[in-house]
Protein backbone atom coordinates (compact mmCIF):
# COMPACT_ATOMS: atom_id res chain seq x y z
CA UNK A 1 0.00 0.00 0.00
CA UNK A 2 1.44 3.41 -0.88
CA UNK A 3 1.46 6.17 2.22
CA UNK A 4 0.63 9.25 1.32
CA UNK A 5 3.37 11.94 0.63
CA UNK A 6 5.80 13.16 -2.27
CA UNK A 7 7.68 10.16 -3.83
CA UNK A 8 8.20 11.04 -7.52
CA UNK A 9 10.53 10.07 -9.08
CA UNK A 10 11.58 7.25 -6.19
CA UNK A 11 12.96 4.26 -8.60
CA UNK A 12 14.74 4.00 -12.06
CA UNK A 13 12.16 3.00 -13.64
CA UNK A 14 10.26 6.21 -12.85
CA UNK A 15 13.03 8.39 -13.51
CA UNK A 16 13.09 6.60 -16.43
CA UNK A 17 9.86 7.50 -17.62
CA UNK A 18 10.56 11.04 -16.59
CA UNK A 19 13.24 11.18 -18.86
CA UNK A 20 10.97 10.02 -21.85
CA UNK A 21 8.53 12.72 -20.59
CA UNK A 22 10.48 15.43 -20.51
CA UNK A 23 12.19 15.05 -23.72
CA UNK A 24 9.17 15.02 -25.77
CA UNK A 25 7.41 17.50 -23.72
CA UNK A 26 10.38 20.56 -24.36
CA UNK A 27 9.99 22.76 -27.33
CA UNK A 28 10.93 23.70 -29.71
CA UNK A 29 12.60 21.20 -30.76
CA UNK A 30 14.18 21.40 -34.24
CA UNK A 31 12.48 18.57 -36.55
CA UNK A 32 11.55 15.98 -33.82
CA UNK A 33 7.38 15.59 -32.47
CA UNK A 34 7.09 18.10 -29.59
CA UNK A 35 4.31 20.46 -27.96
CA UNK A 36 4.18 22.57 -30.98
CA UNK A 37 4.47 19.92 -33.47
CA UNK A 38 3.08 16.44 -34.98
CA UNK A 39 4.01 14.04 -37.59
CA UNK A 40 1.28 13.09 -39.68
CA UNK A 41 1.40 9.27 -38.57
CA UNK A 42 3.20 10.05 -35.00
CA UNK A 43 2.00 12.01 -32.62
CA UNK A 44 2.54 13.43 -29.05
CA UNK A 45 -0.11 11.52 -27.71
CA UNK A 46 2.10 8.54 -28.98
CA UNK A 47 5.47 9.31 -27.49
CA UNK A 48 3.63 9.80 -24.38
CA UNK A 49 1.66 6.36 -24.62
CA UNK A 50 4.59 5.04 -25.32
CA UNK A 51 6.38 6.18 -22.06
CA UNK A 52 3.35 4.86 -20.40
CA UNK A 53 3.21 1.34 -21.73
CA UNK A 54 6.99 0.91 -21.08
CA UNK A 55 6.46 0.70 -17.04
CA UNK A 56 6.58 -3.10 -17.07
CA UNK A 57 9.50 -3.33 -18.77
CA UNK A 58 11.21 -0.85 -17.14
CA UNK A 59 10.23 -2.43 -14.15
CA UNK A 60 11.60 -5.78 -15.26
CA UNK A 61 15.22 -3.76 -16.05
CA UNK A 62 15.28 -2.30 -12.76
CA UNK A 63 14.81 -5.60 -11.09
CA UNK A 64 17.06 -7.09 -13.43
CA UNK A 65 14.45 -10.05 -14.87
CA UNK A 66 14.47 -11.78 -17.74
CA UNK A 67 17.85 -10.77 -19.60
CA UNK A 68 18.92 -7.29 -21.00
CA UNK A 69 17.57 -8.20 -24.38
CA UNK A 70 14.49 -9.82 -23.63
CA UNK A 71 13.77 -6.32 -21.47
CA UNK A 72 14.55 -4.36 -24.70
CA UNK A 73 12.20 -6.55 -26.81
CA UNK A 74 9.66 -6.32 -23.96
CA UNK A 75 9.87 -2.85 -24.14
CA UNK A 76 9.72 -2.19 -27.65
CA UNK A 77 6.61 -5.12 -28.09
CA UNK A 78 4.34 -3.26 -25.13
CA UNK A 79 4.64 0.22 -27.10
CA UNK A 80 4.24 -1.03 -30.28
CA UNK A 81 0.62 -0.99 -29.24
CA UNK A 82 -0.06 2.12 -30.47
CA UNK A 83 -0.17 3.45 -34.53
CA UNK A 84 2.41 5.66 -33.96
CA UNK A 85 5.32 3.63 -35.30
CA UNK A 86 8.83 3.40 -33.71
CA UNK A 87 8.92 6.35 -31.22
CA UNK A 88 11.61 5.19 -28.22
CA UNK A 89 13.26 2.15 -29.74
CA UNK A 90 16.56 4.11 -29.17
CA UNK A 91 15.71 4.84 -25.94
CA UNK A 92 15.47 1.85 -24.87
CA UNK A 93 18.65 0.59 -26.19
CA UNK A 94 19.96 3.20 -23.86
CA UNK A 95 17.78 3.19 -20.85
CA UNK A 96 17.45 -0.12 -20.37
CA UNK A 97 21.01 -0.45 -19.80
CA UNK A 98 20.98 2.34 -17.36
CA UNK A 99 18.00 1.03 -15.33
CA UNK A 100 19.55 -2.20 -15.41
CA UNK A 101 22.72 -0.79 -14.32
CA UNK A 102 21.55 2.20 -12.02
CA UNK A 103 24.03 4.65 -14.00
CA UNK A 104 26.84 4.48 -16.37
CA UNK A 105 29.30 2.10 -14.54
CA UNK A 106 26.53 -0.51 -13.60
CA UNK A 107 25.29 -0.16 -17.02
CA UNK A 108 28.58 -1.65 -18.32
CA UNK A 109 29.10 -4.05 -16.66
CA UNK A 110 25.43 -5.17 -17.37
CA UNK A 111 26.33 -4.82 -21.26
CA UNK A 112 29.55 -7.15 -20.76
CA UNK A 113 27.72 -9.69 -19.50
CA UNK A 114 24.79 -9.38 -21.74
CA UNK A 115 24.56 -13.54 -24.25
CA UNK A 116 24.24 -14.52 -27.35
CA UNK A 117 20.25 -14.96 -26.32
CA UNK A 118 20.40 -11.30 -25.83
CA UNK A 119 21.34 -10.36 -29.03
CA UNK A 120 18.93 -12.73 -30.32
CA UNK A 121 15.90 -11.09 -28.51
CA UNK A 122 17.38 -7.70 -29.80
CA UNK A 123 16.45 -8.74 -33.22
CA UNK A 124 13.17 -9.88 -32.35
CA UNK A 125 12.60 -7.04 -31.47
CA UNK A 126 13.07 -4.62 -34.62
CA UNK A 127 10.90 -7.50 -36.40
CA UNK A 128 8.07 -5.61 -34.04
CA UNK A 129 8.76 -2.29 -35.66
CA UNK A 130 9.79 -0.49 -38.31
CA UNK A 131 12.96 0.99 -37.97
CA UNK A 132 14.97 2.20 -40.35
CA UNK A 133 17.82 0.51 -40.81
CA UNK A 134 20.16 0.62 -43.80
CA UNK A 135 20.88 -3.24 -44.50
CA UNK A 136 25.25 -3.20 -44.15
CA UNK A 137 25.91 -6.76 -44.56
CA UNK A 138 25.32 -10.75 -43.36
CA UNK A 139 24.05 -9.46 -40.18
CA UNK A 140 21.44 -7.10 -41.15
CA UNK A 141 18.33 -7.34 -38.99
CA UNK A 142 15.72 -8.09 -41.79
CA UNK A 143 17.73 -10.35 -43.22
CA UNK A 144 16.02 -14.00 -41.42
CA UNK A 145 19.66 -15.89 -41.60
CA UNK A 146 21.48 -12.97 -39.11
CA UNK A 147 20.28 -14.49 -36.55
CA UNK A 148 21.92 -17.77 -37.60
CA UNK A 149 24.95 -16.09 -38.12
CA UNK A 150 24.68 -14.08 -34.82
CA UNK A 151 24.49 -17.49 -32.92
CA UNK A 152 27.34 -19.29 -35.16
CA UNK A 153 29.71 -16.18 -34.34
CA UNK A 154 28.50 -16.30 -30.51
CA UNK A 155 28.20 -12.75 -30.81
CA UNK A 156 26.34 -11.38 -27.71
CA UNK A 157 24.55 -8.10 -27.64
CA UNK A 158 27.79 -5.52 -26.82
CA UNK A 159 29.19 -7.57 -30.06
CA UNK A 160 26.17 -6.99 -31.94
CA UNK A 161 26.47 -3.01 -30.94
CA UNK A 162 29.77 -2.79 -31.26
CA UNK A 163 29.10 -4.00 -35.13
CA UNK A 164 26.97 -0.85 -35.15
CA UNK A 165 28.67 1.77 -33.74
CA UNK A 166 30.29 2.79 -36.73
CA UNK A 167 27.07 3.94 -38.01
CA UNK A 168 24.85 3.88 -35.16
CA UNK A 169 25.46 6.67 -32.44
CA UNK A 170 22.66 5.01 -29.89
CA UNK A 171 25.34 1.69 -30.28
CA UNK A 172 28.19 3.73 -30.21
CA UNK A 173 26.98 4.60 -26.46
CA UNK A 174 27.43 1.30 -25.28
CA UNK A 175 31.19 1.20 -26.37
CA UNK A 176 32.22 4.51 -25.17
CA UNK A 177 30.90 4.61 -21.80
CA UNK A 178 27.44 6.35 -22.89
CA UNK A 179 29.86 8.87 -23.52
CA UNK A 180 27.16 11.30 -24.98
CA UNK A 181 24.42 10.79 -22.66
CA UNK A 182 27.17 11.90 -19.80
CA UNK A 183 28.26 14.81 -21.38
CA UNK A 184 23.95 15.74 -21.74
CA UNK A 185 23.57 14.99 -18.30
CA UNK A 186 26.80 17.44 -16.99
CA UNK A 187 25.33 20.06 -19.72
CA UNK A 188 21.76 19.90 -17.82
CA UNK A 189 22.70 20.05 -14.68
CA UNK A 190 25.27 23.24 -15.54
CA UNK A 191 21.97 24.81 -17.15
CA UNK A 192 20.89 28.15 -14.90
CA UNK A 193 17.09 27.50 -16.44
CA UNK A 194 15.45 24.09 -15.63
CA UNK A 195 12.49 25.00 -17.74
CA UNK A 196 14.70 25.36 -21.23
CA UNK A 197 17.26 22.93 -20.14
CA UNK A 198 16.32 20.48 -22.69
CA UNK A 199 15.53 22.42 -25.40
CA UNK A 200 19.00 24.52 -24.95
CA UNK A 201 21.37 20.87 -24.34
CA UNK A 202 19.43 19.22 -27.59
CA UNK A 203 20.21 22.31 -29.97
CA UNK A 204 24.25 22.23 -28.05
CA UNK A 205 23.98 18.12 -28.79
CA UNK A 206 22.41 18.83 -32.40
CA UNK A 207 25.26 21.37 -33.18
CA UNK A 208 27.99 19.02 -32.48
CA UNK A 209 27.12 15.60 -33.88
CA UNK A 210 25.66 14.78 -36.91
CA UNK A 211 22.88 12.45 -35.96
CA UNK A 212 23.14 8.84 -37.35
CA UNK A 213 19.63 8.74 -37.66
CA UNK A 214 19.56 11.45 -40.75
CA UNK A 215 22.59 9.88 -41.77
CA UNK A 216 20.23 6.93 -42.51
CA UNK A 217 17.79 8.47 -43.95
CA UNK A 218 19.23 10.94 -45.94
CA UNK A 219 22.50 10.70 -45.83
CA UNK A 220 25.99 12.62 -44.24
CA UNK A 221 25.68 15.42 -45.69
CA UNK A 222 22.48 16.72 -44.82
CA UNK A 223 23.19 14.98 -41.17
CA UNK A 224 26.12 17.84 -41.74
CA UNK A 225 24.35 20.30 -42.83
CA UNK A 226 21.80 19.69 -39.69
CA UNK A 227 24.87 20.14 -37.47
CA UNK A 228 26.38 23.55 -38.91
CA UNK A 229 23.01 25.29 -38.89
CA UNK A 230 21.76 24.40 -35.39
CA UNK A 231 25.34 25.28 -34.94
CA UNK A 232 24.39 29.02 -36.75
CA UNK A 233 21.28 29.09 -34.49
CA UNK A 234 23.51 28.49 -31.43
CA UNK A 235 25.42 31.75 -32.34
CA UNK A 236 22.80 33.57 -32.97
CA UNK A 237 23.24 33.84 -36.87
CA UNK A 238 19.85 31.95 -37.55
CA UNK A 239 16.50 31.86 -36.19
CA UNK A 240 15.62 28.38 -33.98
CA UNK A 241 11.88 28.94 -35.65
CA UNK A 242 13.62 28.75 -39.37
CA UNK A 243 15.96 25.88 -38.37
CA UNK A 244 12.45 23.79 -37.39
CA UNK A 245 10.81 24.71 -40.06
CA UNK A 246 13.86 23.59 -42.72
CA UNK A 247 14.05 20.19 -40.90
CA UNK A 248 10.35 19.76 -40.78
CA UNK A 249 9.78 20.56 -44.60
CA UNK A 250 12.61 17.74 -45.48
CA UNK A 251 11.29 15.42 -42.61
CA UNK A 252 14.96 15.90 -40.99
CA UNK A 253 14.46 14.43 -37.77
CA UNK A 254 17.54 13.86 -35.33
CA UNK A 255 15.52 11.09 -33.55
CA UNK A 256 18.95 9.32 -32.21
CA UNK A 257 19.53 12.54 -30.91
CA UNK A 258 16.72 12.21 -28.98
CA UNK A 259 17.56 8.94 -27.92
CA UNK A 260 20.50 10.08 -26.56
CA UNK A 261 19.10 13.09 -24.61
CA UNK A 262 16.51 10.89 -22.65
CA UNK A 263 19.62 8.71 -21.44
CA UNK A 264 21.28 12.43 -20.58
CA UNK A 265 17.98 13.32 -18.40
CA UNK A 266 17.79 9.98 -16.92
CA UNK A 267 21.49 10.16 -15.88
CA UNK A 268 20.88 14.00 -14.85
CA UNK A 269 17.94 13.13 -12.72
CA UNK A 270 19.91 10.01 -10.77
CA UNK A 271 22.72 12.95 -9.98
CA UNK A 272 19.91 15.19 -8.58
CA UNK A 273 18.89 17.38 -11.33
CA UNK A 274 15.88 19.34 -10.25
CA UNK A 275 13.82 19.73 -13.72
CA UNK A 276 11.30 21.26 -11.70
CA UNK A 277 12.65 24.35 -9.96
CA UNK B 1 8.96 -11.05 -16.62
CA UNK B 2 6.93 -9.21 -19.11
CA UNK B 3 6.34 -10.77 -22.41
CA UNK B 4 7.40 -9.46 -26.20
CA UNK B 5 4.24 -7.85 -27.64
CA UNK B 6 1.36 -5.60 -27.47
CA UNK B 7 -0.47 -4.76 -24.18
CA UNK B 8 -1.62 -1.21 -23.44
CA UNK B 9 -3.80 -0.60 -21.96
CA UNK B 10 -4.19 -4.08 -20.52
CA UNK B 11 -5.40 -3.02 -16.72
CA UNK B 12 -7.76 -0.41 -15.68
CA UNK B 13 -4.55 1.47 -13.88
CA UNK B 14 -3.24 1.62 -17.48
CA UNK B 15 -6.51 3.13 -18.68
CA UNK B 16 -6.80 5.60 -16.02
CA UNK B 17 -3.14 6.84 -16.84
CA UNK B 18 -4.20 6.68 -20.72
CA UNK B 19 -7.16 8.77 -19.81
CA UNK B 20 -5.35 11.48 -17.90
CA UNK B 21 -2.77 12.11 -20.58
CA UNK B 22 -5.24 11.75 -23.69
CA UNK B 23 -7.31 14.39 -21.52
CA UNK B 24 -4.39 17.10 -21.07
CA UNK B 25 -3.21 16.23 -24.44
CA UNK B 26 -6.40 17.37 -26.17
CA UNK B 27 -5.88 20.87 -28.27
CA UNK B 28 -7.31 23.57 -28.20
CA UNK B 29 -9.13 23.12 -24.72
CA UNK B 30 -10.42 26.80 -24.00
CA UNK B 31 -9.16 27.92 -20.70
CA UNK B 32 -7.10 25.21 -19.63
CA UNK B 33 -3.60 23.69 -19.51
CA UNK B 34 -3.03 22.15 -23.11
CA UNK B 35 -0.55 21.48 -25.51
CA UNK B 36 -1.01 25.15 -26.77
CA UNK B 37 -0.80 27.06 -23.29
CA UNK B 38 0.46 26.82 -19.77
CA UNK B 39 -0.22 28.65 -17.12
CA UNK B 40 2.79 30.40 -15.24
CA UNK B 41 2.92 27.68 -12.24
CA UNK B 42 1.16 24.81 -13.84
CA UNK B 43 2.49 23.67 -17.18
CA UNK B 44 1.55 20.71 -19.37
CA UNK B 45 4.84 19.13 -17.70
CA UNK B 46 3.18 18.60 -14.39
CA UNK B 47 -0.07 16.85 -15.95
CA UNK B 48 1.97 14.39 -17.22
CA UNK B 49 4.65 13.99 -14.26
CA UNK B 50 0.93 13.71 -12.38
CA UNK B 51 -0.05 10.82 -14.75
CA UNK B 52 3.10 9.32 -14.16
CA UNK B 53 3.32 9.82 -10.15
CA UNK B 54 0.06 8.72 -10.07
CA UNK B 55 0.72 4.82 -11.13
CA UNK B 56 1.37 3.27 -7.59
CA UNK B 57 -1.87 4.52 -6.16
CA UNK B 58 -3.93 3.59 -9.16
CA UNK B 59 -2.63 0.03 -8.91
CA UNK B 60 -3.78 0.07 -5.23
CA UNK B 61 -7.26 0.89 -6.41
CA UNK B 62 -7.26 -1.73 -9.10
CA UNK B 63 -5.91 -4.25 -6.66
CA UNK B 64 -8.51 -2.77 -3.83
CA UNK B 65 -5.60 -2.43 -1.22
CA UNK B 66 -6.13 0.52 1.92
CA UNK B 67 -9.23 1.80 1.76
CA UNK B 68 -10.55 4.36 -0.79
CA UNK B 69 -9.97 7.52 0.83
CA UNK B 70 -6.42 6.69 1.71
CA UNK B 71 -6.08 5.38 -1.96
CA UNK B 72 -7.28 8.96 -3.26
CA UNK B 73 -4.74 10.54 -0.61
CA UNK B 74 -1.64 8.76 -1.69
CA UNK B 75 -2.25 9.90 -5.17
CA UNK B 76 -2.92 13.19 -4.45
CA UNK B 77 0.12 12.74 -1.98
CA UNK B 78 2.27 11.51 -4.84
CA UNK B 79 1.41 14.17 -7.31
CA UNK B 80 1.46 16.82 -5.13
CA UNK B 81 5.58 16.02 -5.52
CA UNK B 82 5.98 18.47 -8.75
CA UNK B 83 5.91 22.02 -8.27
CA UNK B 84 3.35 22.96 -10.33
CA UNK B 85 0.11 23.02 -7.64
CA UNK B 86 -3.17 21.07 -8.47
CA UNK B 87 -3.32 18.87 -10.90
CA UNK B 88 -5.27 15.94 -10.39
CA UNK B 89 -7.08 15.81 -7.46
CA UNK B 90 -10.98 16.48 -8.56
CA UNK B 91 -9.71 13.51 -11.24
CA UNK B 92 -8.57 11.02 -8.48
CA UNK B 93 -12.22 11.84 -6.74
CA UNK B 94 -13.61 10.28 -10.19
CA UNK B 95 -10.75 8.18 -11.07
CA UNK B 96 -9.91 5.90 -7.79
CA UNK B 97 -13.63 4.68 -7.44
CA UNK B 98 -14.20 3.77 -11.34
CA UNK B 99 -10.95 1.92 -11.00
CA UNK B 100 -11.35 0.08 -7.63
CA UNK B 101 -14.94 -1.01 -9.32
CA UNK B 102 -14.00 -1.31 -12.74
CA UNK B 103 -16.99 0.06 -13.88
CA UNK B 104 -20.03 2.50 -12.70
CA UNK B 105 -21.88 -0.37 -11.40
CA UNK B 106 -18.89 -1.45 -9.14
CA UNK B 107 -17.56 2.33 -8.33
CA UNK B 108 -21.11 3.08 -7.02
CA UNK B 109 -21.01 -0.14 -4.58
CA UNK B 110 -17.65 1.22 -3.56
CA UNK B 111 -18.27 4.81 -2.71
CA UNK B 112 -21.67 3.51 -0.40
CA UNK B 113 -18.86 0.80 1.12
CA UNK B 114 -16.98 4.02 2.16
CA UNK B 115 -16.08 4.75 6.19
CA UNK B 116 -15.50 7.50 8.04
CA UNK B 117 -11.92 6.67 7.79
CA UNK B 118 -11.97 7.06 3.99
CA UNK B 119 -13.92 10.38 4.90
CA UNK B 120 -11.17 11.30 7.25
CA UNK B 121 -8.38 9.99 4.93
CA UNK B 122 -10.22 12.76 1.96
CA UNK B 123 -9.93 16.01 4.66
CA UNK B 124 -6.02 15.17 4.80
CA UNK B 125 -5.35 14.86 1.12
CA UNK B 126 -6.66 18.30 0.98
CA UNK B 127 -4.30 19.33 3.44
CA UNK B 128 -1.42 17.96 0.70
CA UNK B 129 -2.42 20.03 -1.71
CA UNK B 130 -3.95 23.66 -2.42
CA UNK B 131 -7.46 22.94 -3.79
CA UNK B 132 -9.62 25.88 -3.88
CA UNK B 133 -12.78 25.24 -1.72
CA UNK B 134 -15.39 27.79 -0.66
CA UNK B 135 -15.39 27.64 2.95
CA UNK B 136 -19.78 26.54 3.47
CA UNK B 137 -19.94 25.29 7.04
CA UNK B 138 -18.74 23.46 10.05
CA UNK B 139 -17.80 21.00 7.31
CA UNK B 140 -15.20 23.37 5.82
CA UNK B 141 -12.07 21.51 4.66
CA UNK B 142 -9.63 23.88 5.57
CA UNK B 143 -11.03 23.61 9.59
CA UNK B 144 -9.13 21.54 11.97
CA UNK B 145 -12.43 20.79 14.13
CA UNK B 146 -13.83 19.24 10.70
CA UNK B 147 -12.19 15.89 10.80
CA UNK B 148 -14.01 15.63 14.63
CA UNK B 149 -17.23 16.82 13.26
CA UNK B 150 -17.03 14.22 10.42
CA UNK B 151 -16.33 11.30 13.31
CA UNK B 152 -19.21 12.52 15.71
CA UNK B 153 -21.94 12.58 12.52
CA UNK B 154 -20.50 9.22 11.33
CA UNK B 155 -20.05 10.64 7.71
CA UNK B 156 -18.69 8.42 5.50
CA UNK B 157 -16.87 9.41 2.21
CA UNK B 158 -20.07 9.13 -0.21
CA UNK B 159 -21.93 11.55 2.86
CA UNK B 160 -19.20 13.90 2.60
CA UNK B 161 -19.51 13.91 -1.33
CA UNK B 162 -23.56 14.06 -1.01
CA UNK B 163 -22.70 17.55 1.50
CA UNK B 164 -20.87 18.85 -1.12
CA UNK B 165 -22.68 17.50 -4.44
CA UNK B 166 -25.19 20.59 -4.32
CA UNK B 167 -21.68 22.65 -4.81
CA UNK B 168 -19.51 20.64 -6.43
CA UNK B 169 -19.75 18.92 -10.04
CA UNK B 170 -16.64 16.18 -9.18
CA UNK B 171 -19.14 14.97 -6.03
CA UNK B 172 -22.03 15.17 -7.59
CA UNK B 173 -20.69 11.79 -10.08
CA UNK B 174 -20.88 10.15 -6.94
CA UNK B 175 -24.41 10.66 -6.02
CA UNK B 176 -26.17 10.64 -9.43
CA UNK B 177 -24.22 7.23 -10.81
CA UNK B 178 -21.35 8.93 -12.50
CA UNK B 179 -24.13 10.78 -15.07
CA UNK B 180 -21.56 13.34 -16.58
CA UNK B 181 -18.66 10.80 -16.99
CA UNK B 182 -21.10 8.62 -18.44
CA UNK B 183 -22.35 11.09 -20.50
CA UNK B 184 -19.12 12.20 -21.81
CA UNK B 185 -18.27 8.54 -22.59
CA UNK B 186 -20.90 8.08 -25.15
CA UNK B 187 -20.04 10.78 -26.53
CA UNK B 188 -16.49 9.88 -27.50
CA UNK B 189 -18.01 6.52 -28.30
CA UNK B 190 -20.59 8.15 -30.73
CA UNK B 191 -17.85 10.56 -32.61
CA UNK B 192 -16.15 9.36 -35.74
CA UNK B 193 -12.72 10.94 -35.44
CA UNK B 194 -10.91 9.74 -32.47
CA UNK B 195 -8.28 12.46 -33.17
CA UNK B 196 -10.40 15.45 -32.04
CA UNK B 197 -13.23 13.71 -30.22
CA UNK B 198 -11.45 14.42 -26.66
CA UNK B 199 -11.81 18.60 -28.21
CA UNK B 200 -14.90 18.42 -29.58
CA UNK B 201 -16.95 16.48 -26.67
CA UNK B 202 -15.09 18.43 -23.80
CA UNK B 203 -16.46 21.33 -25.76
CA UNK B 204 -19.77 20.30 -25.74
CA UNK B 205 -19.63 19.38 -21.61
CA UNK B 206 -18.52 23.15 -21.60
CA UNK B 207 -21.64 24.22 -23.44
CA UNK B 208 -24.31 22.34 -21.42
CA UNK B 209 -22.80 22.75 -17.79
CA UNK B 210 -21.28 25.33 -15.89
CA UNK B 211 -18.39 24.47 -14.11
CA UNK B 212 -18.63 24.37 -10.53
CA UNK B 213 -14.79 24.99 -10.03
CA UNK B 214 -15.55 28.35 -11.95
CA UNK B 215 -18.28 29.36 -9.79
CA UNK B 216 -16.49 28.74 -6.77
CA UNK B 217 -13.68 30.97 -8.52
CA UNK B 218 -14.97 33.54 -9.85
CA UNK B 219 -18.92 33.08 -9.30
CA UNK B 220 -22.00 31.54 -10.66
CA UNK B 221 -22.31 34.69 -13.52
CA UNK B 222 -19.22 34.01 -14.65
CA UNK B 223 -19.58 29.94 -14.94
CA UNK B 224 -22.88 31.07 -17.10
CA UNK B 225 -21.10 33.04 -19.78
CA UNK B 226 -18.37 30.58 -20.09
CA UNK B 227 -21.06 27.90 -20.59
CA UNK B 228 -23.11 29.94 -23.09
CA UNK B 229 -20.18 30.69 -24.83
CA UNK B 230 -19.48 27.71 -25.37
CA UNK B 231 -22.53 27.07 -26.84
CA UNK B 232 -22.02 29.90 -29.18
CA UNK B 233 -18.64 27.94 -30.50
CA UNK B 234 -20.39 25.42 -31.01
CA UNK B 235 -23.24 26.95 -33.07
CA UNK B 236 -20.45 28.27 -35.00
CA UNK B 237 -20.85 31.63 -34.05
CA UNK B 238 -17.77 32.32 -31.84
CA UNK B 239 -14.45 31.38 -32.90
CA UNK B 240 -12.93 28.28 -30.72
CA UNK B 241 -9.13 30.58 -30.70
CA UNK B 242 -10.82 34.01 -29.33
CA UNK B 243 -13.26 31.74 -26.61
CA UNK B 244 -9.70 30.38 -25.61
CA UNK B 245 -8.14 33.53 -25.07
CA UNK B 246 -11.15 35.37 -23.58
CA UNK B 247 -10.97 32.18 -21.24
CA UNK B 248 -7.43 32.55 -20.47
CA UNK B 249 -7.15 36.58 -20.20
CA UNK B 250 -9.79 36.00 -17.01
CA UNK B 251 -7.86 32.94 -15.88
CA UNK B 252 -11.10 31.22 -16.59
CA UNK B 253 -10.46 27.44 -16.70
CA UNK B 254 -13.11 24.72 -16.32
CA UNK B 255 -11.45 22.22 -14.30
CA UNK B 256 -13.63 20.33 -13.09
CA UNK B 257 -15.45 19.66 -16.52
CA UNK B 258 -11.66 18.26 -17.44
CA UNK B 259 -11.74 15.98 -14.53
CA UNK B 260 -15.11 14.90 -15.70
CA UNK B 261 -13.42 14.56 -19.04
CA UNK B 262 -10.91 11.87 -17.12
CA UNK B 263 -13.74 9.96 -15.85
CA UNK B 264 -15.32 9.83 -19.30
CA UNK B 265 -12.42 8.71 -21.25
CA UNK B 266 -11.63 5.91 -18.36
CA UNK B 267 -14.91 4.76 -19.23
CA UNK B 268 -15.12 4.82 -22.81
CA UNK B 269 -11.32 3.09 -23.25
CA UNK B 270 -13.30 0.63 -20.87
CA UNK B 271 -16.28 0.11 -23.74
CA UNK B 272 -13.54 -0.41 -25.94
CA UNK B 273 -12.81 3.24 -27.56
CA UNK B 274 -10.26 3.49 -30.11
CA UNK B 275 -8.18 6.35 -29.35
CA UNK B 276 -5.77 5.39 -31.63
CA UNK B 277 -7.68 5.17 -35.24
Amino acid sequence: MTRAGCAFPASAADRAQLAMALEVLASPKPGNVDRCHDYEETRLEHFIVSTLAARPALEDAEARRGGLGRVIEAAVGATSCHAGGNTHFGAFLLLVPLVWGGNVAGALSAVRETTVDDAVALYRAFSLTRVRLTPTDDLDVNDPTAIEALRERGMNLLDVMAHSAPRDMVAREWTNGFELCRRAAGSLLAEPEPRTAVRRVFLSLLAAEPDTFIVKKHGPATADETRRRAAAVLRGEEALVAFDEWCIGRRINPGSLADVMIGGIFLALGEGWAWDS
